[in-house]
């Protein structure tokens, strides 16, 4: 008899399908770094396309897609990037843009919603001028949909005053769009005009999308050149990666059409929860695949209650010591 | 005729006094990278007595003073340090802890009276426990009296209790305290009480103290000496640096007596200010040698003011768009 | 009709066999992030064992193994590495040591065999001894099989001798271990006691060994924690790994065995080009699967032989304007 | 009674004059951060003119004016500087390029004139060209004159032919001209001839010239506008910095045409150690300043010989475990 466990620690515990399996038992490969890879140059010219942007090139975590488009967009010595003081790439990143890449990160706070307020970006927005003492702002990062704040999705109208705000200044913008797919399906936006105002874009492929490893960066020609370069240096410039592009390929194919399932379940989940009195759960913050709520009895932590429901074959994970985070996704 | 200037820009615009100068003209001095200045280490030695450490060090600039005091404390990579959002730190010195250190900086923001709320810093503080994707807390910053939000000074209680925040986290304390005698003085605390809980204190000669050039970091002899390789490094180490030294002598002798009249001429002239209609002053914000104030006449520019002050022989400088920045100093 | 080509332009452009196909379509997968993937942690257990060190790391490149390597040993700010100044790491790999981690890089010449004379080793070492201005020596780089020089190994003896420096000085020992089972089937010894001397040791296995992607890192159980931390900065982390994994167990099970084959084979084209009038080849710098020979014909550009060879269906390239790299490898 | 010293440690040991002194103590200051010190800019004015450039920066330290520079230079990740191995910049200076600018240096050897080969700067060179996997090549560095081989002129053909190979690669060159006045009176050349190729020089105050503190770097406007801002970041902008510039414009004005005697003097030096049997001393190394001999008596070590020559009055410096520098310079 197999047990089935639900798994609700986060989305980044999906698994491979059989179909994504036997693409990467037949997917066609040669050297990528030398850039020969036939597979993972129809992944790559696929997802730009999807995305709407001129080219893409797939890396081997969100963190790197991140790190590099920062980099990327940041390469002079001086830059400062603006940016949600909850967002991943601040607070869940290791610093890589600090510490790797020596970019000076500016705060602005993030909204309960996951925005950042306009004139509060614009405020943190510093030229040069002639000034000495400053570092010089080059980009704004976004987040959709935002996980900190609970997996909310940015609007297409909030995402273009932003873009706006960054050309007008002579900015770029990145959205962290791991979870961009997310966003445009509760919104009911084709994704490829959520991020029009972006510079550049990354997207997971190995959370709701289910595919086992790897992000796929998008933006111009010229970004992704740079990010090539960036890449090879991080040493994320991977040999036959065509394995991993065909099961992203089959990801992207198959399961976008399938997180709308996902975000039902989550609110099936919420619903759920709020039933219960010792728990508290903000159900208009449950737009996408992520349920967080708040344990209102003392005599309960989060740690306790994930080990009974580990009993009952259930897994989630405590996001702080009052907060347990249940992320619903593709099982 | 010799018109006489009121310069109220900044307290950086002090001009070395003649017993300063007489002081330069006949300093001993020997090659001091090598060690062995002689007017230089009874400079420092003095500056170490005064402020109650163990050992002091010499430094260009208040800039450098910060910088070097946080790259010691953030030695490894991968350290992060918490400091005001509205820190000098954070925002007037280029970023260089990142830029040039990698040194990742997580802010708190800072209240009106130049304080952090204490929870909010435990709250930010990240130790490794074995988590792979942040870094690691290993300093907490403050500054006396706090620049940016008009010269208020942080008590000897608030200081006390941030450092027992540090010490009981393992963290290191740095104060910026380019104008820790200002707080002392306005306080009524010596200044070796204020900053008893630091580990390293950055304090600048060349603002109201008046000497020409200069800063000086205080703290342990094992800090001192990681400190004095990273001046090095960064090319502050000076050769017959004796010269400012003798300077800065006479400046901590002579000047820190006077701060008390100079935070009264600021009272005086926050009070006239306060008269004048088009303005607006709060006179609780002044504690020590500055005074910010606004226009509230919407036809009245800051430059536009400064350059009709700048006609009658009074400088001043604008702080933003509406606000002016006069700080009173030792004429 | 298939047509046949030989591919001899690098030993990275080998493609995954069909077990490994068959192992990555069946292979356990779970979060590696969070520690759950059994296959990577098998690979990973089986890989410390092989190489005889306390655990394994998993990377998607040998220039991030590499990279985590360095930046595990030098942690400190200041630190400096010796290292081939015709090695991988200094020449190819994007300087990413002093780019992205400040290590400052201290090279010693390599010798035609790959080595670096032993007294210039210890003559390079810096320690701080109370010194201002220059970094300290942490860490020294070997590289076996040593690649610019045409892929000659490094005995045991000469390894034994530099591990013997290191440790007498205090310093790690790094082995850029590429292609070190290469060297251990060349030299005929088993591929821990060729690497006992080193404190970590880089393994490529999508070269020789054929996997489809990553490199392997080894050491004691503390470099490998702190390496895994600079994987996640580095963006290296990735999360259903094990598909990757169970590639390269096959690669490791299979293919060690057939390396002599290769280089067999690479021996018999190096005599073959030998006997080619135009072509001059150094035979004994054949130890193992690479072959360098030089173009004597001024006629000849190797682009031109190149070409001239796709046509024959035989796929080489220039290592510079008048040397040709044609590497024999697995195909 | 006063005992006459004579100091051969090295020319950073000089004091000011008493005309230096004098100027101190009289010159017209102002807050240069702001822009406004009138002592700096006629001296950086004066300093400008004489090398025969467009602009001039007073700095606290060579170490700085060459770090500066180089990054200037290198404003982008990614950039590399070919320099020579025995350069000050390379082994004095705490690999400050590398640990805070993160620019990768690539070494050529420097022959015992202090030249580097041109075939092998050449060689050296990285253009981009798509190319994935090194830096990119942006500056070459030359040392005049040449501090760890003597003290040694590069001519200005040498300089020159340099400048011609940065030129026609699209790279700057940057002389740390510490000692350039000493080449320049010793080749009988003007200082702004020698340095014409240059993009940039940095020049030392306090050595030889006898000023108490500073170094000054020239170069274009722009390259001057970018070195003002690193200085910032660096810690290198001092308040009232005339008082040091007024010294450095006295040092320039009444010392550059004492250097022959020095020269002479060291010559005198050298000549004497070679009668000395137990020494051996190559005269024809000794052009400027500076003079090695090396102790051919295994029973005398430079330590003990400095503690012998210290009972007479007379300060030297051991160069190496057998070697012996003393450096000649303006008592």
């Amino acid at each position: 008899m197999v047990t089935k466990v639900v798994d609700l620690r986060s989305d980044t515990v999906t698994k491979p399908s059989e179909a994504m399996r036997a693409a990467m038992a037949a997917a066609e490969v040669d050297d990528d770094v030398l850039g020969a890879d036939p597979t993972a140059q129809r992944f790559e010219a696929e997802m730009a396309r999807i995305m709407g942007k001129e080219a893409a090139l797939f890396v081997p975590s969100g963190t790197m897609g991140n790190l590099v488009s920062v980099l990327a967009h940041c390469d002079t010595r001086g830059s400062e990037v603006i940016l949600g003081d909850n967002s991943h790439i601040h607070i869940y990143e290791n610093g890589g843009i600090a510490t790797l890449g020596g970019v000076h990160p500016r705060t602005v706070p993030n909204n309960p919603d996951g925005t950042m307020d306009v004139d509060k970006i614009v405020a943190a927005i510093r030229h040069r001028d002639g000034a000495m003492y400053y570092p010089t702002t080059r980009l704004i990062c976004l987040e959709n949909t935002h996980g900190n704040t609970g997996g909310k999705c940015l609007s297409v109208e909030y995402t273009d005053k932003v873009g706006e705000v960054a050309q007008s200044h002579g900015l770029k913008l990145h959205i962290d769009g791991a979870r961009i797919f997310n966003a445009s399906v509760a919104l009911g936006v084709p994704v490829h005009r959520l991020v029009r105002a972006a510079d550049s874009v990354s997207v997971c492929l190995s959370k709701g999308l289910g595919a086992p490893v790897g992000s796929v960066i998008v933006g111009s020609k010229d970004f992704i050149y740079k990010a090539k370069i960036l890449r090879k240096t991080l040493g994320g410039g991977m040999r036959q990666v065509g394995i991993l592009c065909a099961a992203a390929y089959v990801a992207v194919r198959d399961t976008v059409g399938k997180l709308a399932d996902d975000h039902t379940k989550a609110k099936v989940l919420a619903d759920g929860l709020k039933k219960i009195k010792q728990f508290t759960v903000d159900l208009t913050s449950v737009e996408t695949n992520m349920v967080f709520f708040d344990i209102a009895d003392p005599h309960i932590t989060p740690d306790k209650l994930c080990q009974v429901l580990e009993q009952r074959n259930v897994l989630a994970m405590p996001a702080s010591s009052k907060r347990l985070n249940s992320v619903r996704s593709t099982a």
